[in-house]
């Protein structure tokens, strides 16, 4: 699950768990669980599962399925502004799986791991129904204080640290077999996280889409968003490019569940000089979204107008949908109503 | 998987991953990862998943699912003697799950983490086929050496934490529906791993069954080991008495792959007080077992003799029975030669 009805799953799921008094965030607030150590460091840790994804036929080809299990914890770690410490990986492998699939999950977490500088501490091996694959990342913060989804204000500027909208573009070519799927292999944002420390005013990865992720950042800081570049200038040419062949307004790449792991970060109007020093640290450009505004909602405009967008409807949509690309895509063109 | 098949894959599947510096342990070695900090203290960290068990039945209770998910990996702690950090649990979720079912998984991890002091520090969610759980535990080792699994030399004590084959008796009442299944709930042994650094010269959690602890033991030591208590001795009342009434010989119970998370460890000759001392710091009563030897093998005694048996072999009967019971225990009675 990807989407707001997850955050209500989770919520119950926790209740009357136990709880660290050294860790510092809450649910939801950052992308990684924060957890003070005894010399002053910070230990970033993240699970994440690619369950569904295999499941719904996304990451096919074995090897995705092993590069994206070390990329979705690298990019949690990338959004809280943690240097990579090492991952772990639980498998479970199909019953009678033969030795090219095992082969290509392992290149895949093998090259994944060792571009986003996290060696392979251990894992465990199952064998059940099918594959999936379960990684735990650990990250450190050596000193300072860790990039959160808290702390964006009203009048900061919205920023990416690259173009969206790719895992979209992906996730329509593949599921809808358009057989023109864009080359998806992301890599995480670890370098821009650290650098972006003590300048972003908060930050999220956009692993479950762009628009998701702004719904997200809105609700826990208790403002919305106006984008004020065109959606076209913020999309990833292959995604602007499968846009204009399927006919799709280009905002719709920005909705879907599946995103490319870009980070959206806020920051404070007076620090553009140290946003610079952080992008040229962290070997990224920043691409500027908008900014923060008072008011709830997603404000974005295209070549064909303006329009407020109810992140917390789309962001259920697809699971509304039961997984229905063409049903999906529906009810989000039945909202495209400038 | 839990037997020696397992080793060989993994030793496929980890070849040309990417490995840390700061990793104390090769694979095998220990029953969690090291990793040293900056500050020299060592972060040890496990991941291991409740697949096999819940898809053979033998979790079938999913308050058990949820307690074992946080035990076995609280266990892999105690046997490197970390302290518990917190744990992160990645849950897939069968399709459609009620209520009842979700909310005895959660106590289930709520109890266990309380009952092992290991705060839910946070997770993931996926929907799937069926239900899977997959735990990631971290603990701290604040200076000194971890225990690991390698260390010990002929002529040292063996003993365990308490006595052995309840997992086994559990899982063979619950497979093969006797319909006296014995109570079973383990706590893994934190606090006796904790206060067995620096007396014990090895250990190993017994997760996979007593057997396959010091067959592996024994692999990675170059020795084997000479067991002078009577098996029926070493065992639970409740495996003692499933043993009667099954009519199956007591050892048996040691050989199942389904283990009770006791800690087996080694003790130098010379170290007695040490450990009585460790015994009273880690709430204990170390049960003697016997004593490592120069020569491989596992040699027992009980009422009706002496046998040497092949630890290896043993490991992979049930992986090579296909998780027939009945043709598992028909192999083992077959080794059943004094």
């Amino acid at each position: 699950m990807t989407a707001s009805h997850e955050i209500g799953l989770i919520d119950r799921l926790i209740a009357g768990l136990p709880r660290s008094p050294a860790q510092l965030n809450r649910v939801h607030e950052s992308d990684a669980e924060l957890l003070r150590m005894q010399d002053g460091s910070v230990l970033a840790v993240t699970t994440d599962g690619v369950v569904e994804e295999i499941a719904a036929g996304l990451y096919a080809d074995p090897f995705l399925a092993g590069w994206m299990s070390v990329a979705v914890n690298a990019s949690d770690l990338a959004a809280v502004g943690a240097a990579p410490l090492g991952i772990v990986v639980c498998e479970t492998l199909p019953h009678g799986a033969d030795e090219a699939l095992l082969a290509a999950v392992q290149r895949g977490i093998g090259e994944s791991a060792a571009a986003h500088s996290l060696p392979v501490l251990g894992g465990d091996t199952n064998i059940g129904t099918e594959l999936q694959l379960v990684g735990t990342a650990l990250g450190l913060l050596p000193q300072g204080t860790p990039l959160t989804r808290l702390g964006c204000r009203p009048g900061e500027r919205l920023y990416a640290t690259g173009p969206l909208g790719l895992g979209s573009a992906f996730a329509f070519a593949r599921l809808q077999q358009t057989g023109r799927e864009p080359p998806f292999r992301p890599q995480a944002r670890l370098a821009a996280g650290q650098a972006l420390r003590g300048v972003a005013s908060a930050c999220m990865d956009t692993s479950d889409g762009a628009i998701a992720t702004l719904d997200e950042l809105g609700r826990l800081n208790g403002v919305g968003f106006r984008l004020t570049t065109a959606v076209e200038a913020m999309l990833h040419p292959a995604a602007l490019a499968l846009a204009a062949q399927a006919m799709l307004p280009p905002w719709l790449l920005l909705a879907g569940p599946h995103g490319e792991f870009e980070l959206l970060f806020t920051v404070p109007a007076d620090r553009g000089e140290a946003l610079e020093r952080a992008a040229a640290a962290g070997g990224f450009t920043p691409l500027p979204l908008g900014e923060v505004r008072p008011e709830s909602g997603i404000e974005l405009d295209d070549l064909r107008g303006s329009r407020v967008l109810d992140g917390g409807r789309i962001r259920n949509l697809f699971e509304d949908s039961r997984g229905d690309v063409g049903r999906y895509v529906g009810a989000l063109l039945a909202m495209d109503t400038p």
